[in-house]
């Protein structure tokens, strides 16, 4: 029987690294959690006027719930999280351009003499009834309406080898991956590099464009339900996603084509060992069958997805079939809210 | 009204290079051409024994059908290329891996001391009449049958500054750009730098995966019907595309990120000067609206493309809205066959 | 009147990472620290039959030595490290391939399918009387002998932003650079990100190739001396160096070009600083005048130095500088040893 | 006997390309050619007041002498050049900024939305009697004297596979590698890819920092001495570099740890078949022996040689001793002139 948790922490309470940080709750497998996140601002970025190098302060970006103690999550184990359900908090959302950061602008790492771009805000209406947040152009009266698709961009556990990470690297460990994938649907799979896994969630977006070109998604607080588990004794190497439709695996890294690499190797390797197939067969299919949505080009390390549809891979089930399971748990906690 | 040119070469008359060729034929804008293409192989590779470095011969890899040349193109014009139709010539397609090629081995330019991968042939049937290419696993009893989805991975025009280009590059003239965005119904366009255009194509694909991770598509000789036309005196500063529904910028660089960068760049300014936005509204706009299809990340260079719907962009229509014009060119053209 | 501590830690007291562990002694500014290293296998690898994958245990990899509590440095201070005297602590020294890890081979982020290199292990003697280190082949009979030039691969700060990294990793806070430029005469400055600065070190290389290609130097326990300081309110971005004739700056990212433009954006705009020269001026002179020594292309991020003789700055002087005075501290402390 | 080659061309018959140009001479096995080069913007920046921009036209950059074509070399085989004397043809040399080009700003690849740098003129003095070229600050009175050392950044052969390349870029058959380590007195070793190898050269250094970090070094027209040689049925697969006291590779490709690769590949392969050596054990005596100067992080590819010294390498001779004899050569001709 599983407990129902709710968790809606002030800002007092949020995380800024995974790793590093005491245990805000424990659950135990099969628990449902209801909680609240803050969007990658804390909060602070409230109209076109708040621009964020002024109202945030370095390093209290992108906070992240949790961590949350899993009992039985041990080192070697696979964490799952069921996304049931993610809805925006508030009805609007904010965007922005920030100093030195994005695909379109040199950056820290990417140095150059030149100045950064101007910072500017931009305010989305978020209209959860009509399926859509609404962009105001900032120099005109262009208004355009693009389809509401919730999402995280921040989800991760513990890093191993003692490491504590700031919430807007992704790495092995999950963090800030900022993929569209990860919405309302999906199990994610994360390695257990400590007791407990310490799982925590942040970062969400209204929606995304893939590869947050501007370093910035329609960042919005949210409202989040999640239902997890652990596979005992089985690893998980990089993240992993899985929807009713498609397996996925992902890499962060750069340059972007390890990130690429890392997220392909990961899939054509566990295609492999689903299905029994020689590492070249297996090659050859993800190779033909296989999409890579880009995740993002913007932080500290790049991450893409690699992707295969369920329907290429016959009747083979990944993490013995817990994704299932976890979404009627989900279903059945939401039906009766 | 335009003339309609059959061109179905012999290997002898096949190129190896954008630029540094004579042209084929002389075409003019509004013409249609029906043409044939080889496999990237040279149709070499018939059997699961035929192994590419055994049957092939460097550089005679890769061959395109053309040059082209189009009347009336000069440097600082436009090329505009219809995709009225592309079509498997045969009921079978190849796959392989390659020594040294593909995203997940060492490389000539990513080179480590590592033997290569084993080299292996995987052969396609092409069911055109059920939609599907049917995979067989070489190591065991799996088929799986996916979606026939016929594209052109190799496109382009002669280069600017005198240079000669090996088809298995993509670069500001297009080449082997290896996007499965460029099917049939598309209008590719590619600024001209040389009298004429000068525009070939090849290497067609019965499907691609993102990225041809093997380095090798389900490669397939085609028959393809094109139309094409200039827009003077508009330049394109690297290869376009827009179907029905969206409008797309190319951009092959490494690394990856690169290609990104070129890609959403010239979409953003793209988006800017069509809707007469601000060039940070329009970088936000494509930044939360935009999608970025990977096309390869194996070649030379690596191709990214940057996609938004042209839902969200209200009226505006790119290059005098010549891609609807040689649509129904190319319709009025094959219904009429 | 400066102290001198005597720190020779046994095997259990050693850290491996920067950040996340408690001070092992404190320390003043003007200090003297003796200390001892261990090698980055912790004195695990002792003969050619000691395979690292096999006699080390992940993540007990690259121990360093420390961290010292420096009284008086705080966050947006500089702490400079002074080393005075670096010498092997054994008369041999180990050097490998390890599975997966060097510029020659793919890796966990440059993923492939192929197959690791072989793993190997090279006993190297270490002469110091004759300033040589000799190398042994291992399938021949070839013995050549290479300068003993000591240097520390690793040494850095606690992280900022609550970070904990591992000692494999060099980024802003130092950490595993493996520059040939750390030797004995240099001081080496670091921003300091949290009270007491919080200093390690350890990864000596009785002495290392350009890039650290085979991703192991000729690695050493050491006896180093080194002195410390303050430079209060003055930061420092990224790790830079100063010996008697050049100034440096560093740089850890990767792409590889990345880690190239930080470290010369860094001495570009410290000479225009140095010099109270225009920023273009200063781009122009670090163009022609500056040298890049490449530091390592083997770890989780790579490292470059740039590098200007100090005569083309005229008498502008680093630092207060510290350098000489800490370099006349150091050769008092040895001389009367 | 050798034949010398007096070669002082106008303008209008420099090339811009390497391959797809014809031959200006013949010249056999043995021969010495003196010749003249101008600098990369043709001559045509003389003054501060000469933007690069405005006073020079695309393409016509980077002009190089040539080609020659060589009597007797053929694909398969390697040219060897002789470079015995590299000497500034004015008493002036030229540096600048220039639009979107060099390490330190976004360029047409690395693409951003930020306006480029300003673009600047430097003027140096060349002083030949001095040994030094003379920096002048624009914005303040700063003078530095930096050694004159003089260097070619571009020469190379026609491409294989019917290629043509702009002489800006580097690649496999040489080009615009920007090596200060390409001076008086060293051969460079070319894989011949057409009959007569059609060698070209241009671009002169007086001097050149390490990665060209601004884009542009001290440019000056030379005159020049070389001396060539062919060696049959010897193949070399990324143009090589010998001095007197050491053996270089060179490897150009983005990103930079992939021009890392391939001249660090290539020197361990090469020194295994010199010394008769395992692979494992070159890659390790060159991984702890060997160096690795940064050519260019600027050009279309970037550029890295890998750098044995000689005594490192015992009695071991390349090509036949062919740099010893063309050395003589060249020394006998100055000697006599």
């Amino acid at each position: 029987m599983s407990d129902v948790h709710l968790y809606h922490p002030p800002a007092a309470d949020l995380a800024y690294t995974f790793g590093g940080v005491p245990p805000v709750r424990t659950v135990r497998p099969g628990d449902v959690i209801e909680l609240s996140t803050e969007d990658c601002f804390g909060g602070r970025v409230r109209g076109v006027d708040d621009l964020p190098s002024v109202v945030c302060e370095f390093p209290y970006l992108n906070p992240v719930t949790g961590p949350f103690y899993v009992e039985g999550a041990e080192p070697g184990d696979t964490l799952a999280v069921h996304f049931a359900a993610i809805s925006p908090a508030r009805d609007w959302a904010v965007s922005s351009t920030f100093p030195h950061f994005g695909a379109l602008t040199s950056t820290h790492t990417t140095a150059t003499l030149q100045p950064p771009l101007a910072e500017r805000v931009w305010l989305y209406d978020v209209d959860a009834a009509a399926g859509v947040v609404r962009y105001h152009a900032r120099r005109s009266d262009l208004v355009v309406e693009l389809p509401l698709d919730p999402m995280h961009g921040t989800v991760g556990v513990a890093p191993a080898a003692f490491e504590a990470r700031v919430t807007l690297t992704p790495d092995a460990h999950g963090g800030n991956m900022d993929t569209p994938e990860l919405r309302a649907g999906v199990t994610v799979y994360f390695g257990v590099n400590v007791p407990g896994a310490l799982f925590a969630l942040g970062d969400g977006h209204a929606r995304q464009g893939h590869g947050e070109v501007t370093g910035v998604a329609v960042e919005a607080a949210m409202r989040t339900t999640v239902v997890v588990d652990v596979i005992k004794s089985v690893g998980t190497p990089w993240p992993r996603l899985e929807s009713d439709d498609a397996l996925m695996s992902t890499g962060s890294a750069r340059p972007l084509e390890d990130a690429y690499r890392i997220s392909q190797h990961d899939l054509v390797t566990w295609t492999a060992a689903l299905l029994g197939l020689d590492e070249l067969d297996a090659y050859q299919l993800v190779g033909q069958a296989g999409e890579a949505p880009v995740g993002n080009v913007c932080d500290p390390n790049y991450t893409m997805v690699a992707k295969i549809p369920k329907r290429y891979l016959g009747s083979a089930t990944a993490y013995e079939g817990v994704h299932a399971r976890l979404r009627e748990v989900g279903r059945a906690h939401l039906a009766h809210r």
